[in-house]
């Protein structure tokens, strides 16, 4: 567990990389958000959590969803039923890409790519009475903060700018891998993409994922082998196309969203999250990354 | 580090596997041996090895020679210069594909594939005035092993085959991403594939990569930055279109090679080899894969 | 203009294959034809219509309806309004492909994949109060059968089985190259290929396409340039990933519909049509492309 | 036949055009020509020659020489032995790309990419004791000009730059799919491609493309149907990824080269070269193009 000065040395040291990345502007709801925000937080595995810079100011989550709706799915289905639909290894390609999944029979890659996300969004749909609203108890639980919500502007403008993500839905659906509705499916997706949360938040809803499966609360939402394998498929393929040179400058599992945000773990040890908007040209916080880099240097820890 | 009875109860439970994969044939000599082997060793950064199964009995290291490759081109050249030439992500498509060489303009995805491996072997040629001899000399100190040679008849079966890689390295020349003679660059990259090592000098070898860069002899051979960033990339690269599957299963960043081959570290911990020539359809050692997975579990271990 | 004799000479020739290829089976309403049937029909440029086999037998057009979208399309637009849409190039891939639209940025390849057909239906829903009643309009006066009408039950099942177009046309909607609603232009573009009409409607209505524009009743549909242009098209990018085969073997330029019809023409000279239900593995009518082969041959005529 | 006038207007009526394309300068022989030239020449089927600009002049055939070849294979082998090993259908990828060949497992898809060229290479090779001295041989004769030479310089300076067409060659002979020695049959590719003919040799050279296989010495060297076939495979294939543009807009079968020129035939009708050394975008001469487009509006004459 680091000191909360590291913290606030992370910050004042990537600070200067502000104005060098690029704000996710493909929705007006996610352009307006103000470039010069920079917050880290880091929650131990013993409960505590610290935090430095904007780490309190909630941000949309966007794909980091991806984690915590394969979390559901494997707290609903047998493991066989989702690595039917879904493979496990990275995708070399875009996370939008339609590519793969036609050349691969409408089998997405991995679970994190927009794909895999959709069809793991099926499977929720499918087995879920109210999946938006299961989605938001399950991360409200996670980060013992009643209070978060979805920010409805975000999900209406995501919605309204999904031709992309319809197209790829209904190409799986021509391959029999998609089952319900894509518009019903479509509007779910989003819903927990635009979950917004803090850097606190969010390191403590992922404290599982660097505790054997074991919660903030104590509860047991994975068991050991799945968590160690969900940090597996997240060092792999959880950071689209810049997987490798992540884990080659930070050496942890994560996972980002074009939000900003970027959650990581180090198993046993703690769980992390950065946010700063710009991106860099893979899609990924420029600043995050750098912070992320940064603390485990200073640390001395990685997976690796 | 495990109990010799351990290494025992794992090639135990891995030997009814033998017969379900398929020994590699793409040259006679390889396609010889015998399909009956399971082997492990165990090497722990405190320097002891133990082994069970057949562990004392050499094959053809294949392409685990790229983790000495790239290992001896850091030792020769700024990051940049490697860098520059290869990438550090996931290829998402067969090891010895070119289509991927192609659209990225010459360009390899990583160092473990053929392409990114002919490049370092490239680079090993134009700065090496022996480069034969001095990879000979280097795993031979790595291994404490004196005796070991490159196997010259694969070799030659090799070269006789070579044509694929001919045409990525011709490929890669067109891009000018090659600089020395392309058939004088496939004789050495095919030497380095045909040396003979048992598993026991193979855990010995890449003790380095457990131990911050440290070999068994007590020599830095990378700075504990530099092992780190190897494993990295070996976790998300290490075993061609099954990285994600392995490190699902497995947790170990490794590499494989079609000889049946398999090494993979726990970093702080240990360093493993296992053999089985008998290969999954990704190319991986069959009841290798399934020994390093049933290690890990049976040492609740692995990086995640 | 061929005798009638030679028309029957050329039935009884190909009769034989009857049995060999494959009745379209991805919509129910398709699958149920009888695929015992050969049809053929020739239309001279003097207006003359003759014909052998099941040439009075309507069939489903599909594709063939392609012909007519961007006939009726040019009628409408400038030419630099279509072909900023879409291209003049063979696709060099599957016709339901989405590979290439993503690579070249949601850009078809030529009008006759379905992708560039699926822009043309969107320019016509554009510029048409009742597309699909204009169409029927259309094709009925160039084949002078006003009681022709589109399959209700055929559009509807091809609706219900949209999902590789509705995928094609959102993801050409996310390039900005689609304007209108997905579902309402699907519905359009599956009337046009539901229509059903016999060889001898068919080799009447693409008369134009022999007669520098001229229709069958004296009109100007297309000016002689356009006539030549769109005949240029369809010898390189009519028969999908066949249309080499068929310039090789058939030496015209034609289109094909998987409902089994084949229209082709030779400028100057005459229009032809065969129907045949069973598909080649390029989706072309197998005893079709055999009868337009046989016919050539006998008669001499290329337009190589 | 057109008036000399005729030519002279469509000259005059292109020359503009010079200064808006590239001269091809991959190798430094073919970067020296002057750009400034534009030449045609047209040969009848009564075996009249005449020509306008500089049609005099020689230049290096490149691309064109595939033409040759493929009626040179095609006087060697029986039409099985070379379609088992080349396909007929347009590639839709550049001419000189690896992917088409990898994807479908080493078999080119056209005798007129570089790929499909060099198995018709690779052919000629194994069936010629002297395949550059027929090459000569052949040519000279076709256009009645003894004196016709390969340029050994430029010749040279393809090898030299050869590492592309050495990867293709290669990963075909990974897929079996090329027998002889690589070097070998790239020196007699270069060979060919380096040939230096005029505007009016080629036309006269090619005659027997618009002339039912018969030369302009009477003599039969490829049968009527063989040469119906060349045209459609010239039709579809002949102009690399512009096909399609060409069809649109010359509407004649024809075959480009780097060097600047073109041929192009109406069959039963006339032959015709253009030469202009700057290229379009798409490789084939810009100011050529758009004389054999000029041409044949001004004659109506087109295939189409």
């Amino acid at each position: 567990m680091p000191e909360l000065a590291l913290l606030e040395q992370v910050v004042d040291k990537v600070r200067p990389l502000l104005g060098q990345g690029k704000v996710a502007d493909y929705i007006p709801a996610l352009a307006g958000v103000d470039p010069n925000k920079i917050g880290i937080a880091v929650t131990s595995v013993d409960g505590t959590t610290i935090g430095a810079g904007d780490y309190l100011e909630p941000f949309s989550i966007q794909s980091i969803s991806k984690v915590f709706s394969l979390t559901l799915a494997l707290t609903l289905y047998e493991e066989h039923e989702i690595w039917s639909r879904v493979g496990k290894e990275p995708s070399g390609q875009s996370f939008n890409s339609l590519v793969q999944v036609e050349l691969e029979h409408g089998l997405p890659r991995n679970p994190f790519i927009n794909a895999g996300a959709l069809v793991i969004a099926d499977l929720l749909q499918a087995r879920l009475g109210a999946p938006k609203h299961r989605m938001l108890e399950l991360i409200r639980g996670l980060s013992a903060n009643p209070s978060l919500v979805s920010d409805k502007i975000v999900a209406a403008s995501e919605f309204e700018h999904s031709a992309r993500n319809a197209a790829i839905a209904y190409l799986m659906k021509s391959f029999g891998n998609f089952n319900n509705d894509v518009d019903t499916v479509l509007q779910s997706y989003f819903h927990y993409c635009s979950i917004r949360m803090n850097c606190a938040d969010l390191s403590k809803a992922i404290l599982y994922l660097a505790n054997k499966g074991t919660c903030l609360d104590g509860s047991q939402l994975l068991s050991p082998v799945q968590t160690r394998q969900m940090n597996a498929l997240l060092a792999t393929s959880g950071l689209y196309d810049g997987a490798g040179e992540f884990a080659y400058r930070v050496g942890m599992p994560g996972k980002s969203g074009v939000g900003g945000g970027i959650i990581a773990v180090i198993p046993g040890d703690m769980a992390v999250c950065v946010w700063s908007p710009e991106l860099d040209r893979n899609g990924n916080s420029l600043a995050g990354t750098a912070a992320l880099e940064d603390l485990c240097q200073r640390l001395g820890r990685s997976i690796f």
